[in-house]
């Protein structure tokens, strides 16, 4: 990932940053102090300011930073200023409900295209987007110039989907399929795997029942 | 989280590579190398055998691990044997996804009762799990002996839900709610907010795609 100088963790700050700037910040606050953003985030101070350097947005000691900066700071880093365009590929039940969450949520990032092997789907508008077949994967994706994309598919179509993403020109994923993805370098990644996640938090949440019998 | 001496990315993996003995190593095979395994699951071959030892089974060099020994020591570490129900919080879109991506998926870990604050929701079966009030909240987990719960509710009910989750006793969450929550010591919590996961994967997809050019 060469030229990309800000860490992963810090994209993801800045866009719960961003959030709590927008939703639990009353907007006739003008200034904000990173002790504020610190215990709504739930980092520390010094992460607040180590990250909001990253953007080149200074504060003052004495009346924190002014908020619309931060917010206009951070949507530099975030935003493409023309929008970017996503893709969800895999309609079932979790893509259609990962489609109506992030309906509307971000102007400037939306889902425009999604695809399924389904041709009781395809053709369709479902939960307002587009869902195309497979086989137009190239031509939808260079039209709506998308390089980042949701996968919600079955385990065992997750590989073969993930190779003909990247050859379509996908640079990110973020994979909610229950398998790990093997990209080539310069693919970024994510992996989000529900059922790891509520194994390991039952895991943990069984042991410390148990432990406070 | 005395006397839990296992870590949290361990137990993770091991919930995958037990997925993985169980549907991309065929049946037949009685035994498996920490490579095959290794090159399923996306991790080194010296990472699959640590994990392994910290359930207790070892393999040999020359003809590696017993499938079935694999299979049954993990099942050791991550199930209760009698079952363990799990709760989930706000049957919206997204928690109605959920229910469906995990009825059935593992008989020993259910999801068995479901909360929401609409009356219209509750006192009904979604998505085959029942659905009650939030007042019910500290009789049915007492009842289904519930400790970890999944929370999909809006951001601005976030934070109130989960303190009354943590005040009946649940001590372990995943939270699917874009907001980070406070927990006291001794509540594992697992942050998985999707908006942060879009824009950190939408912001290096677009760096990777703008360096190729």
């Amino acid at each position: 990932m060469n030229g990309v100088t800000i860490a992963n963790k810090t994209v993801g700050r800045l866009s719960l940053y961003r959030r709590l700037l927008e939703s639990a910040i009353p907007s006739e606050r003008e200034y904000v102090f990173s002790h504020e953003l610190a215990a709504l985030a739930c980092v520390t101070p010094a992460q607040v300011r180590r990250d909001f350097m990253s953007t080149g947005c200074s504060g003052s000691p004495g009346r924190g930073y002014r908020t619309k900066d931060l917010i206009e700071s951070t949507s530099a880093v975030l935003d493409e200023p023309a929008g970017q365009n996503v893709a969800l590929v895999g309609v079932g039940n979790l893509g259609r409900a990962i489609l109506s969450y992030f309906s509307g949520r971000r102007p400037n990032l939306r889902i425009t295209a999604s695809f399924d092997i389904d041709p009781q789907k395809t053709g369709r508008v479902i939960n307002g987007c587009r869902c195309h077949s497979m086989s137009e994967l190239g031509e939808v994706l260079g039209r709506e110039r998308i390089s980042a994309a949701i996968l919600a598919v079955p385990a065992g179509k997750a590989q073969d989907t993930t190779d003909a993403l990247v050859a379509a020109g996908i640079r990110g994923i973020l994979n909610y399929a229950p398998v790990p993805l093997r990209v080539p370098d310069g693919v970024f990644l994510e992996e989000r795997d529900m059922t790891m996640s509520l194994e390991t938090v039952a895991f943990f949440a069984r042991k410390t029942a148990l432990e406070r019998k």
